[in-house]
């Protein structure tokens, strides 16, 4: 049903195309001039600096005057076309704008003047997105176009000019949008001489190996200057190119030498391409802000190089864009060759690998992550607490405002970590303002929810065991809200002042919690450790739990241990090296499968250039001066803890580098909280600090990792799929990213690693798997950002940061059933919030919005209100195609056995269809 | 009756500014915002590539875009304005636009929103210009705009915001003009200083020290901010101040904080002028090229300040022009301060003074005043030719090219020497092409008037004694043509290969003549020298003389004399001390008077800056390193020729400073040829070269430079007439700029230095004066330019250039009776053209466009074609009030007696008057 309709739209489509595309001579070299800007959502101004053109000092770029200049000049000829990508900037220019203002850019969009292209509110980063933010970003951007122009507004071709390296599954997600191509700027420099010599820079990209063809297939076309004008021919007020001088009687006329230059600048541009229609892109970042100069100096191009004509040339250019150029290519009915790998890693030559960036500012990426999670949360709760939630007793909530800071952080220089350091601090500020808005409507949900308006608060700091509510009360309760659609269970860590508590369930059964003597520099306590964990927790969930403190008793029980005894439960067993006190081995006791296991944290020296290259280490690009890492310790000092729910080992590698290995009772994974920073640099290096797991499985060289926190792909060191690889930088050479999860295996085991951010992974040696955790340097590293990456934390000596791995060791054949629903987990985590004093008698204490766990192949990827009718929801089959015996089959979804009758929840049903990873309740609740 | 006719001008002049002008609150302080853009015809870029914006990598500017974006944005609100300046920018542009274009700015200038002020064809320079150029640029842009905009388009205002220190002469010619009133940026820091203090920064010009009140009174502003908005308030796209932020929803709103600093500033700005109107210049150099970020945040800024006033605030901020604002103004019927003196030099700082530029490339300078002799025998003989000189036997030819050659190379970055070396070349160029051009009309109209279409020849290289003709030819003709409106005697040096020649004059007379053996580097010939001088010649005259070379004779007599014996003829005695070959006197004849003289070379090294100040000395800044100059030599090599026309002693100084000190018989002047370069810099001290008399003449500090050629201001060493000035620069801050004369003098002797270009002048000891004649730097002096001022010359090691001074010493009230037609004679000398062989018998061989000589006090400034019907005649009184007992008069001039019946020139005669120095005949023949 759902793809019937996408064909549909998808002719209706190709008919508009050819009313608004500009005509072309069939036996003529065709050079589509696509006139464009590139307006970075933040990268060294802020988002909103951007868009005014404040602080111009540090670049000169307003997008208000971008958006005015295009609009006047598009006016002047019909002939003229130009294209614009980031709505982000597009919503706050309209939002400015006159009633007649707003006529005269509809009839531009209507007669094809001005089109949309990719069309999202930013343009994404590929490598450190998660798919599911990227889909929201997408969404609330083509809502926008389709709100405000309806199908004229719709964007018909993906347009990633900028990214550093281009993920398969973005190209998956773009085809099952519906989108009919698409066009980026940067890949692999070796990658591109060979696909210039063989005529590949047009392919299809088979964008999935779940998804039968042609669902995921998309046409992909590599642009011939990046996204820049060709030399020579740049006519931006940014620029420096002479412009067409036609009054012969002023001195430097130049059209004939224009002219010249520009038809063979052509005919060599035509010679890599398959076609007779080649395309230019006119334009770079922020420009057409005073659009004269580029109409007028390519009206002028355009009428001389054709009225060549008339003397035999055969070259014909015209204004056009992206989807006139690409109809001109689907009219050549060519053969395009076929991708089905993806593009990283980037680099842009023999020593310049831009794999730093996928761990650049892990804080920031990680607040990302965690933000993604309250926002569903949030979306969750406002449509199940319903018009309350945005107005209630706590005040105006909204999830709009996490749902733009969310989408700006997408952008590529946002979550990325490649931004300027107080953009980055301007992220994070948007997205805590999201968090402030969302926690007002989640009270307010929780409020219609519970019954109860006790005002709520929500520990942000609890992973720094700080929450003052918890720390001063003496009796509290705690609501659990699991945004997930199946039962997890969740440990909670609670910083209290007192040495005993009672602590009871939403049904008053006592649970089994412990007291744990903790030291931080900052706040030498005694907290506790408390693991409500609820196997069979219902979901989309909420429960309290009432947390009471008796009077003051005996001290906390404060394990100490000084050696590295076994951890150990019903399902892992893990073994330290009784020397060094690292990790030596691992033992999955269901299926009796044994690994040896090191592992260590090692630091790379950051390359400040060298004879063969003088490029360092920055913010995008990662380049060791050594392939040998630092040991940061090979004997770490040791403390152990074991009581009934967890045991953990704590090592202390050197002042600046610890980790917690840590069992939880009833777990399958081995959880690996590390605490890296501030990294020290007083002796002149940057410093790239990495984990590394060195195992006997015999990897032989390949490792896997995800694509945007979606299907996984296979990595070999030292090669690539499609081209003949010249290695040239052996450890940075060999990075990917991961979003959630990577892993090697051999026949019998695999060694699962799951993340809760974006970092950058490698397997340089046999068995081994190494993630880099933190990045500190000291040199920028000439890709525009101007700083070095030395983030200065709080107390401005350099950033600490805390995260966690989970390690699960699997038969191959079995890991997905583990992964899948733990890196579901660590996407969208259980939201904790709290209230002083018990609950009241008649507050509701648990609730669900569902009547029973999804199958655990299906996903809830979204639940959010879409407008006061009707809500948004999107289901998705997680599993890749053989990745599981057990789940990676069709499932077949009875919604109405799942949902309460909730009007608002059913109204899209129709729409849905559940099939692997498709995620086609999207594409119709959209484009219907 | 002119006087008469200016009045009812200006009276309707001030009905139309009322019609025009921004209502304002007579309550209030009002703000008139002047938005401007201030283009300089050439500086870092030559005028063409800043008409286009080509080579934007110099310097980003584009003039073809500035009037695109500015004319498009007045049509978005009737509030706005802009003024428009240079004419020679506005009229390529005009060239280029389609009739509705035209149609529409005619429409912006009719309802006052475009405005033009000043209005020449560039903003002149107002130190190394001669007056008659000043006056001819201005016609060539007025002209231009009356033709095109009629009364709409006269400028109300002048407006000279750039150029380093005002001329009195301007002053003069802008009154005389029927200006309402003048503008400028720059003056000296002290003095901007005490009129702050004491609100004296509009003023009340009396420019005339020879015209009655109010005849050359202006008033005149000095701007608040040089020519550029207050700190903060510049949103041009090349400027780096924050917008307007007016959104609350986004980062970085800004209105209060705007508000607030702009009505501060206002006020702040408010304390310094008399009434409750200021003005604030909005632009700056090439600004708005992108004129909608300017207006778009000027409108908001006028919407949120005037929304004060709802609150209390009594500021008032308005777009306004010059006029408008200087309409209130005079309806303000203040009292302003008056100034009679000029501003000149300027400083800008303590070590900062801008009196180098008098003298920067003095061969472009000096190239300029010669093309300015050519153009007005161009015009001369294009109106006594007819209709043939601009088509006839020799092609077609023009005074179009060369007018507006002059008219750009006016420009205070042309004559001025203040632009980079490729426009240097480029002004060059230009004069060239319109010599070429002129060369062609000339050739045609003296076919017309002689009757002979055998080929002319100018040899241009006759300083160098080049001219491939006269060295060539057995027999030629020379035609001698005087643009002066009396008689002139002239000496002729002609190179020539044979050893004796027969010349007559067109009486067939012989003429006395003596060949000279001459040594130059290149060319080691011996050529000669020639005096047809010819002392009752007519005027606005053509004579031919015939050069015949008999058969080779005895070789020539070549004068080599050793010692520095003194020159004598009947009016002048000049006598040398024999131990060092100097100059040691002079004596009149006439008047029995003597001075003691000496006369040497001598260079002060250019500073590099010191501890007091960084500040070098380049292209702008003249700063010594010492007060004490270098003698180049204290004893140069002599060498004297004495014939029965001429006596020379020849100096060489050093391989690079040499002079022949040269008296004619029948001369009442010493003629100093000097000749300096390539000046070496091989020491790396940069070097300014001057020359320097010392008389026992007791000038007590005082001295006399003349003002852009016309009348003379008295200076004083150290002193500045209107403020207690503290001397910081003993050298650089006493030079002043001289055009055509300087002196010193006492109660009996006048000691007068004519010169034929312009040049810096200073007396620093007691009967001294010297003169800057080249420069050659190895530094930037930070004003811009950003090249050291090192012309490299012919043979890219240093320019060499050559000068003549003229000396007079006379009783001073006798003096300008002697150095009047001298600067004249110079001003407009004799055009040379040569023919191949003996004129033929039908030839006639000389012809007068006067029935008589003009009384001496009569300079016929102007002879031009004005268009098919009519011609332009411009006379003036060249003699101040009171310097001459004998032509200081008025004066009567029947124009039927020296006039033939020549209907074109006679067309304009009933609107000319003479008095002193009026040009009143210019003021009614473009005002009419």
């Amino acid at each position: 049903l759902a793809l019937l309709l996408l064909s549909a739209e998808l002719a209706s489509l190709l008919l508009t195309a050819v009313l608004s595309c500009p005509a072309t001579k069939p036996s003529m070299l065709n050079v589509h001039l696509v006139p464009h800007t590139h307006d970075d959502v933040g990268w060294l101004k802020t988002v909103d600096q951007y868009f005014y053109g404040g602080r111009n000092y540090i670049q000169h770029a307003g997008v208000q005057y971008i958006l005015d200049s295009v609009v006047a000049e598009l006016q002047k000829d019909p002939a003229r076309r130009f294209i614009y990508v980031e709505t982000a900037f597009f919503f706050r220019w309209w939002s400015q704008q006159s009633r007649s203002t707003r006529n005269i850019v509809t009839q531009l969009v209507q007669e094809g003047c001005l089109e949309f292209v990719n069309g999202g509110w930013c343009m994404s980063d590929e490598a450190s997105t998660h798919y599911s933010s990227v889909i929201d970003q997408m969404t609330l951007g083509l809502r926008f176009l389709n709100d405000t122009f309806g199908e004229c507004g719709r964007p018909r071709v993906a347009w990633h000019i900028d990214p550093f390296g281009h993920a398969r599954e973005h190209a998956s997600i773009f085809a099952q949008m519906g989108y009919d191509g698409f066009f980026f700027g940067r890949l692999d420099y070796q990658d591109k001489d060979r696909r210039m010599k063989t005529k590949e820079m047009e392919m299809v990209w088979r964008a999935s190996a779940s998804l039968n063809p042609p669902t995921a297939d998309l046409f992909t076309g590599v642009l011939p200057n990046g996204y820049n004008p060709p030399p020579g021919f740049c006519w931006d007020q940014s620029c420096s190119d002479d412009p067409v001088q036609d009054d012969p009687a002023l001195e430097d006329y130049n059209v004939d030498d224009l002219v010249s230059r520009f038809i063979s600048i052509s005919k060599a541009q035509a010679a890599l391409y398959k076609t007779n229609h080649i395309v230019m892109t006119m334009g770079s970042d922020f420009q057409y802000e005073n659009a004269n100069p580029w109409y007028k100096n390519m009206d002028k191009l355009i009428h001389y190089v054709n009225a060549q004509q008339a003397n035999g040339s055969q070259v014909n250019v015209l204004y056009s864009t992206p989807s006139c150029y690409l109809q001109e290519l689907n009219l050549a009915n060519q053969t395009w060759p076929l991708k089905s790998d993806d593009f990283f890693p980037y680099a842009d030559g023999p020593h310049d690998f831009w794999t730093g960036y996928f761990t650049s500012r892990p804080a920031l990426k990680r607040y990302e992550r965690l933000s993604n999670s309250l926002l569903q949360t949030c979306n969750q709760l406002e449509v199940l607490g319903g018009p309350k939630s945005r107005s209630g007793p706590f005040g105006k909530g909204d999830s709009d405002t996490m749902k733009r800071a969310m989408a700006v952080a997408q952008h590529h220089d946002a979550v990325s970590g490649t931004e300027k350091q107080h953009v980055a601090d301007d992220y994070a500020k948007r997205l805590a303002e999201g968090w402030a808005h969302c926690q007002v409507l989640v009270s307010n949900s929780l409020s219609v929810l519970s019954g109860s308006e006790v005002p709520r608060v929500f520990c942000e700091n609890l992973n720094i065991s700080v929450c003052p509510l918890t720390e001063g009360s003496k009796m509290f309760s705690m609501n659990v809200y699991n945004p997930l659609a199946r039962p997890v269970s969740w440990s909670v860590h609670l910083p209290v002042n007192g040495t005993s508590y009672n602590v009871t369930d939403s049904s008053g059964n006592v649970v089994d919690t412990h007291l744990i003597l903790i030291y931080t520099a900052a706040r030498p306590l005694c907290a506790d450790l408390k693991r409500p964990r609820v196997p069979s927790a219902p979901t989309l969930s909420g429960r309290a739990s009432a947390l009471r403190r008796p009077s003051p008793a005996a001290p906390p029980l404060c394990a100490d241990l000084h050696a590295a005894s076994p951890l150990c439960f019903q399902y892992l067993k893990v073994t330290f090296d009784p020397n060094t006190g690292l990790l030596s081995g691992l033992t999955n006791l269901e299926t009796q499968q044994s690994v040896q296991l090191t592992q260590n944290f090692y630091w790379y020296n950051a390359s400040v250039g060298n004879a063969e290259s003088s490029q360092t280490s920055g913010a995008y690009i990662f380049r060791p001066n050594s392939s040998t890492p630092c040991a940061v310790s090979k004997k770490p000092d040791i403390s152990t803890l074991q009581n009934s729910v967890v045991q953990e080992v704590r090592q202390q590698f050197s002042p600046w580098v610890s980790q917690v290995v840590r069992l939880y009772e009833g777990s399958r994974e081995l959880e690996l909280e590390w605490t890296v920073g501030p990294v020290p640099v007083e002796d002149g290096f940057g410093k790239e600090v990495i984990t590394r797991f060195d195992s006997n499985i015999s990897s032989a060289g390949y490792f896997y990792s995800d694509s945007n926190g979606r299907e996984v792909l296979e990595r070999r060191k030292d090669y690539r799929p499609t081209w003949d690889l010249t290695q040239t930088e052996p450890i940075a050479g060999n990075y990917y990213p991961i979003n959630s999860r990577a892993f090697i295996k051999d026949g019998k085991a695999q060694l699962t690693v799951v993340t809760e951010r974006s970092q950058g992974v490698s397997s340089i040696y046999n068995g081994s798997l190494e993630i880099m955790l933190h990045r500190r340097l000291l040199r920028d590293d000439y890709r525009g950002v101007g700083e070095p990456l030395s983030e200065p934390g709080e107390f401005g000596n350099g950033l600490v940061v805390r995260g966690r791995l989970l390690l699960t060791l699997t038969p191959p054949e079995t890991a997905a059933d583990s992964h899948r629903p733990l890196a579901q987990g660590l996407v969208l985590q259980p939201l904790l919030s709290f209230q002083e004093g018990a609950p009241k008698p008649t507050s509701k204490l648990e609730f669900s919005a569902l009547q029973a766990a999804l199958p655990p192949a299906v996903h809830l990827l979204t639940l959010s209100q879409w407008d006061s009718e009707s809500v948004l929801l999107r289901l998705e089959h997680q599993y890749e195609s053989g990745e599981s015996k057990a789940f990676s089959q069709p499932v077949t979804l009875n919604l109405q056995v799942h949902t309460h009758t909730h009007s608002a929840v059913t109204a899209l049903l129709p729409c849905c269809l559940l099939y692997r990873l498709s995620l086609l309740c999207f594409d119709c609740s959209f484009f219907s």
